[in-house]
């Protein structure tokens, strides 16, 4: 029975065509929802009992289900485009997403071709399975502070790898503290006595004979973290050398270069090609955000339909908490941002491309416009996300709470997010650092590209006013552009004129960096709304309904910004506080546009439920008797009587216990 | 070694004569230092291998606590206040809390004085043990929707208690899973085919003897809840009857009696009286988010002091992380919040006692405001305390994720109290109906009192803007009450002129209810900063720097929450936005100010390290041996080699496999 056959009869535009939208080309439809099916029709990939495990039995689960993975990717000889996304279905975090996505990569980074001819085989293969070891316990966002040393010894033609401190131990890498038996180690080069930074080195931890660790090597994980099963799936380790010694030719050297004789030269690779990694990186990062933002409002919206609350005359059912305007004012903003986040990491492939394409080209000029843009997207889609998953948790009221309404498990598996690959703060104050740049250069004729580009209309932006006279006005895109330019405009000049005021920039860099943060999110969120708006006029089906309510979606995401950032807008006087009140009438009508919309909007993510491991987000909307069945799975229900009734419980009923206050 | 003495050698205020105005007394104080030393001395209460168990072995340690409580409360003849803190420090939600909290409490609320001698005994040596038996599995706020009958048989006398639907499940309440022999359960009283509403009847669950469910009931656990020991350490659980039958006396019959010919009454005890018991539970949860959110900016804070990062110049330490603005302007507003809340809670206490001898003697005047009050004020705090717990995990960066930070678990308990006696949402909507009440008889010449009273300044606050001229002048109250007095007037005003033209009044308070939650909000932030300036000014220590510093949180308090509302008070036209400016410096002057004093306001709170349960928390600062020991512990890390190496890791690096892909 499908509870939800109602509401997806309400809807008004073709969900078939919105799949293909949300995922990005027939391509990807097809392959997201064949990968998803083959994961949640396999056994071996059921997550049932994950959360009831003890660590040790969970990461055996995911150790088989790694091994599980690897015999079906070579089995049904799938693509690495498959086999990325059957990762990415069998949802549980695990080595391989480090071994494939970080140890890989910096190989065919970071290694000379030569390192990579030795190394990429043996990783390909599974032979050795590798991790990525650069924070330490005392050292995260500051990799020049790493105290680990590689120092070379010219005796024997070997680097000599040490922990000198407590404080130097590696700490966090995921894959290390178990399954790993190589490592990507950044260490302090040194040689001759002279530190020339950190680098990165290939070192083998563990036999590849009994698994045991080398000598010289203490290895383990680094204990229990957020959530019930979440993150604790993987490995994340400690690692401390103790003189580990490895051959010279396991320093990666495609950028630098140590001789025989302990000479170290640059290459003449640039740099700049490292950022392309960067940039790759953190294009995943956004579109991750999009799809756990998805999964959240996809639960959170199915679950309102079903819930019931108040509002019951004589005895009729009571009403769908989704008909509460407070309901929609929280989800619909949060179903938008999902899609927000979709186009604008859509967007971020294209950039990605263009990116290394200048890059082989030798053409650098885009990098820091490119660099700022996806370092401020990453940090505003991953908080946004986070914050997101958790208040979609607590719009599923009480039941939110339950491990089998999946949220619980969502947001502890997704808010590292907000940290690893840049600390979501430090990356900020990186956009708002390129944005005090650019804004301290535009009277030097060198015009701003790219997303930054409306500083080029700066004077006109500092001092416009918005023509929106009715409600109605908000829809236009043209308005809501300049609204969001001349706010991120006018903070970033108010910023820059503040700091010019201080004792010495960087003073004032530093005192203001609360305001440089809020300058740079305004940046950011523009971006993203000038990548919907384009999205919403690129979009080429021919279902025109598809676009009217991508459209209405793009317009939310705007004015609900608009309406939580009021102050911004309003301080700024590039709106009045007359058109903030229209602003906010536009959004209760747009509101009533997706409500009967909403289911459909939801299913257009085409999320299978093992996916969604959620008891009140299945498709069917068969909430309630799923809840109560996967109550009684709990091993708690194994008896009648609880472990411990003998002795902590009867012994009170039978007041064995002398008592006194009475 | 204290690394933080340096720290604390900053202080510019009397520590130990702010943890007595933290504590609320001397006499508080005292209490609370002896029994939280008691606990953490205490071997059975030790926190330590907590998140690794079973659930299964999680409740027997919880049940092996609470015996060994009831042991002590009884050995050292504590009185109940003492008995309170003891089940508080040991800090480990259990069937107790609901026992003492809901379960006597409710049968001293709603029993007749008969039922209290027969029922209070037995509960109070424990020789039953009881929870509250409110929510269904379709069921929550809206509690007249309840579904479970409790139909009087005239033939037996008795009621006869039965789940005629699946939803109809009780579920969620703490302690009946697998604990509890008895429970008050809600139920719809029918009588002569009458349906009464709901009403509470003691029901017995479990045999005295040997704890096995009586005939015709179901009970079981729910199953795994958010986060890893957190609330899993509570058996919440799941009941349904089967035509369950109980004597007539156990109707609790304080409001309503029923006959032994079905004839159902009202008793002539006035129904508000009920209400004093929310007016007490609500406040004890305001209070308890003050000590949840202290507990999570002393761990920030003094992890903040001990971390460093960035700033180094030729090999110098780095910066400690709390010397930057960005990690100020998010822990300070925090810290500040956390006052605020312990403030506001200690008036409720005395709004209870007011209250409750108003409703002695007949006054039910002040009862709609202490009512309103006191729902919004549980729904602001407890909000802004679950986000502000996870803001500091987050400001512990990557550290803060796992489980030895503390942060994590104290996360996951806390956030149901945004849910729990009533949701955050539906509490605010509460407030904004009386609101709207309230402005709506402004020209009857009914004065508004308490809490309320401003609004019979609404002539002048709907027209008056603020006389802020420099930042120092935000220090003064008179400026901040006023902005805060205009604000909260204006968007109530301008909600009840939106909903008197709509339709009708219930049209437009639905479609406006979005609008109403922030009014709501905005009146009250206004108690709360009300309510810090009162207790600035009455405090009476003679150590001028105590009150000094109490005036700084307040002032960050008002204006952080000023500078996050920022477009309320620009849209009611209260402040200008170069007032907004203003109110920005200052609160970056007031950082500077609390910076040294930071460690000294968080010892204040007097938490054992025991209560704290944080690697990074730690009163010496000893936070790296710390955060490595403790890993350490790990199962996992009980062998160097994983359980499932054999079956899952050596086939893949021993290519027993066939690969296909390269």
């Amino acid at each position: 029975m499908d509870y939800l056959a109602e509401e997806r009869k309400k809807a008004k535009f073709d969900v078939e065509a919105m799949k293909v939208v949300w995922a990005g080309s027939e391509h990807a439809f097809r392959i997201n929802d064949r990968i998803s099916r083959l994961v949640a029709d396999d056994p071996e990939f059921s997550k049932d009992v994950r959360i009831t495990l003890t660590r040790k039995d969970l990461l055996k689960n995911t150790l088989r289900k790694s091994a599980h993975a690897w015999k079906l990717i070579n089995e049904l000889r799938l693509t690495e485009e498959e086999a990325t996304k059957l990762r990415l279905y069998i949802d549980q975090p695990g080595y391989t997403d480090l071994h494939w996505g970080m140890f890989i990569p910096a190989i065919k980074g970071q290694g000379t071709e030569e390192q990579q001819k030795k190394w990429l085989p043996l990783a390909y293969k599974m032979q050795i399975i590798g991790c990525y070891a650069q924070t330490e316990l005392g050292h995260g966002s500051n990799v020049q502070g790493l105290e680990t040393t590689a120092t070379f010894d010219l005796l024997t033609d070997e680097f000599v790898i040490h922990s000198p401190t407590l404080t130097s131990s590696k700490w966090w890498p995921g894959g290390l503290g178990k399954v790993s038996t190589h490592a990507i180690v950044y260490a302090r080069l040194i040689s001759m006595g002279k530190d020339y930074g950190v680098n990165g080195f290939i070192v083998q931890l563990r036999s590849l004979d009994d698994h045991s660790p080398l000598p010289g090597i203490t290895v383990g994980d680094i204990g229990t973290k957020f959530g019930n099963a979440a993150y604790n799936s993987m490995d994340n380790g400690v690692l401390q050398f103790d003189h580990v010694r490895i051959p010279r030719d396991q320093m990666l050297m495609r950028l630098s270069q140590i001789t025989r004789e302990g000479r170290v030269l640059a290459s003449d690779v640039p740099k700049q090609l490292l950022y392309g990694t960067m940039v790759y990186v953190r294009k995943v990062i956004v579109l991750d955000a999009s799809i756990a933002l998805s999964r959240a409002t996809c639960i959170a919206t199915r679950y309102s339909t079903i819930r019931r609350q108040f509002g019951s005359q004589d005895g009729s059912p009571e009403s769908q908490v989704i008909d509460y305007k407070t309901q929609q004012s929280r989800i619909f903003p949060l179903l938008a941002s999902a899609y927000a986040f979709r186009f604008v990491g859509e967007w971020l492939n294209w950039l990605y491309g263009d990116v290394m394409q200048r890059l082989q080209a030798g053409d650098f000029s885009t990098l820091p416009e490119a660099h700022a843009c996806t370092a401020g997207l990453k940090s505003v889609t991953t908080s946004a996300t986070a914050d997101g998953i958790e208040e979609c948790r607590k719009l599923c009221g009480g039941h939110g709470y339950l491990c089998s309404s999946g949220l619980p498990e969502l947001f502890a598996v997704y808010v590292p997010a907000c940290t690893y690959e840049g600390d979501n703060v430090v990356l900020l104050l990186q956009v708002a650092r390129f944005l005090m740049k650019t804004v301290s250069q535009l009277g030097s004729g060198k015009r701003p590209v790219g997303t930054i580009s409306y500083m080029g209309k700066a004077e006109y932006l500092l001092q416009c006013t918005s023509d929106v006279h009715i409600a109605e006005d908000w829809l236009k895109p043209s308005f809501i552009l300049q609204a969001f330019e001349a706010r991120a405009m006018k903070m970033s000049v108010r910023c820059a004129q503040n700091i010019s005021n201080s004792p010495s920039p960087e003073q004032g860099f530093s005192e203001l960096s609360a305001d440089l943060m809020e300058a740079a999110k305004a940046h950011c969120q523009l971006i993203i709304v000038s990548k919907f708006i384009d999205k919403v006029q690129q979009d080429t089906t021919n279902k025109s309904s598809v676009k009217e309510y991508l459209s209405v979606l793009c317009n939310i995401y705007a004015l609900s910004t608009l309406q939580k950032h009021l102050g911004d807008f309003l301080s700024a006087g590039c709106i009045t506080s007359e058109q903030g009140a229209l602003a906010n009438e536009q959004l209760r009508h747009l509101y009533t546009q997706v409500r009967p919309n909403a289911v459909a909007l939801v299913d257009a993510f085409n999320y299978t439920d093992h996916f969604l491991g959620s008891a009140l987000g299945r498709y069917d909307g068969n909430v309630y008797p799923t809840l109560y069945n996967e109550a009684w799975k709990d091993p708690l229900n194994d008896s009648d009587i609880p472990d411990g009734y003998e002795e902590y419980i009867k012994p009170l009923l039978k007041q064995s216990f002398k008592y006194s206050r009475m």
